[in-house]
């Protein structure tokens, strides 16, 4: 028998030492910051960058951007940050490895898909939690143009979208953990495990991610003996309208209804009859930015006691969709509280 | 002023209580099998794999294999293992996320380029050192005939290999973390730094991660106080004879006479005259082999007391090359002791 220490159930921890949330920034593209969370958002450009050569610098810059920012924002110094977690898109995390070069931090390389703002809250709050740290950094980027391009079609293209893709969005987000301080905190890290339902369709990330997610807060409240009428809000990182719905669903099998207080963080970002983005946002800056903007800003004003974030990736490349190769998805969930 | 508790100068952390490294796998292709290393690897492969469809598949293979002979060599079944960290080199970390679906158990995808075996094993001690888990598994694996593709060239091209060019291995490496029995232990983890001084050459990514390795080795001694006495092996990851040469220059300027015990994985695995690997092996199965092989082995027999593994990233894709970006490079640290 295993005699667990600091882990409840088979997926999660519960953290003896909240480590706190002491600063976030969310930077956004134009078309983010039309959308309904616009008043959220820290940064908002003018288009998809600042004028940076490539879309995949345009993206580097905004992660740097949220990071340095974060830093200002919590009064510190880069040589305050004892360790930077961060994830993006792109080949070889392009963005994150780009950006991590500019910081003179140990730094781990994450990657989770649009999973990876949970994966590596998750690792930060581990980190702080075992007393290895006293600042942490959790990060992550996507932009829509550099991961069209890499994913799909270039834009030139012109390709036809499908009525259940997504959008992914340009933008990146980033949290400072520490100890000390009055701000929100984390208490809860439930890890994924990776789902895989043979959906095989990269223009329906959001069903091929659903069951993951179904999978991680179901083990969520078993773990922890919580249900949903103990959140204020459940927010899924980006499983769009398709995604959400099936979701909702698959967890009232479950026996547990968590419709009232459940949002999708690619559905709340965009208002997807005006702004086109058919079943709503994705990619790894998704839950990003709602997270560091909204569901932060909100939290701090105490209009979210408890809030469970659950960040979903699509495990998939090109290359294993163009070899037959199923959809393998994956959700982390945080639980972050300010009571 | 920061107070630590674990961290030990600026990048790394001692362990309070080591996890013990009781189980480790090495699966090799045909020519790494045909090396120097040979009677150290568990399994030897015919060819690249075992009539998979797909180089990538191949791949995915071997890393499901290498964790789950490692499982089975410690006695334990997949349910007592609380997370897995691995990671790889294909896009979307293809061949770890398609592993990891093979396996029940709560997953981290990490990237660091050929840094992840020791990226892996940083974040899996850290793990069981702060009393989150009982059972962690370390792996990460690499693909010849699947790097070339995607980095370089199909192989039916027949392109010409430079003087300074690696060979990718082609193996998974596998480790298991437990608190208990007598086994070698994990006591301290330097995390690197990103490291970039302009190189641009793809062929010579030796020359681009010395300086990482540079970093980190001599970070290590400042934070530990210790030095190369203090080792029996400092073993760099896949830097090969090109930037072995480098790290020992290199490491000399800043007071540290590493030769006669310092060692490179990727310049022991492959034979370069007879093998034809030019600088040596790189890709992340080769630290990964080489330390569930050989190193590991050794440690066991008690030949080496004290090992340094550092493997080294270079954290570009082919994208940033087209783009003209130079290649940065990382190195993690891991130190092991069996006394």
């Amino acid at each position: 028998m295993n005699t667990k220490n600091k882990k409840i159930g088979k997926q999660t921890i519960k953290l003896e030492n909240p480590p706190k949330i002491i600063a976030t920034t969310s930077i956004v593209g134009a078309k983010e910051g039309e959308g309904p969370l616009k008043n959220y958002f820290d940064i908002i450009l003018k288009d998809q960058g600042n004028g940076e050569k490539s879309f995949e610098q345009e993206e580097t810059q905004m992660m740097y951007e949220a990071i340095k920012e974060t830093i200002k924002k919590a009064n510190l110094k880069e040589s305050d940050i004892d360790y930077l977690f961060a994830g993006d898109l792109l080949n070889q995390l392009g963005s994150s490895s780009f950006a991590a070069r500019e910081v003179n931090v140990p730094f781990f390389g994450l990657f989770g898909a649009c999973s990876t703002m949970a994966e590596s809250l998750s690792l930060a709050a581990i980190m702080m939690d075992g007393g290895f740290a006293n600042h942490v950094i959790a990060s992550t980027s996507s932009h829509f143009c550099a991961a069209e391009r890499q994913f799909r079609f270039p834009l030139e293209y012109g390709s036809q979208r499908a009525e259940t893709a997504q959008w992914t969005v340009t933008g990146s987000g980033a949290m400072l953990l520490a100890h000390e301080g009055d701000f929100p905190y984390i208490t809860h890290i439930t890890t994924g495990i990776v789902k895989d339902y043979d959906m095989t369709d990269p223009n329906n990330m959001g069903a091929a991610m659903a069951p993951a997610a179904v999978d991680t807060i179901y083990n969520h409240f078993k773990d922890t003996g919580r249900s949903p009428k103990d959140y204020d809000i459940i927010a899924t990182g980006d499983l769009g309208k398709v995604g959400k719905k099936l979701t909702e669903e698959l967890l009232l099998e479950y026996g547990y209804d968590i419709k009232g207080i459940y949002q999708d963080c690619g559905d709340l970002i965009f208002d997807s009859e005006k702004q086109n983005t058919n079943s709503g946002g994705s990619g790894c800056g998704c839950s990003a930015v709602v997270a560091s903007g909204y569901l932060y800003k909100e939290l701090k004003k105490r209009n979210f006691k408890r809030v469970l974030l659950i960040s979903t990736g699509a495990l998939m490349s090109p290359t294993t969709s163009l070899q037959g190769e199923s959809i393998p998805g994956i959700a982390h969930a945080v639980a972050i509280e300010y009571k």
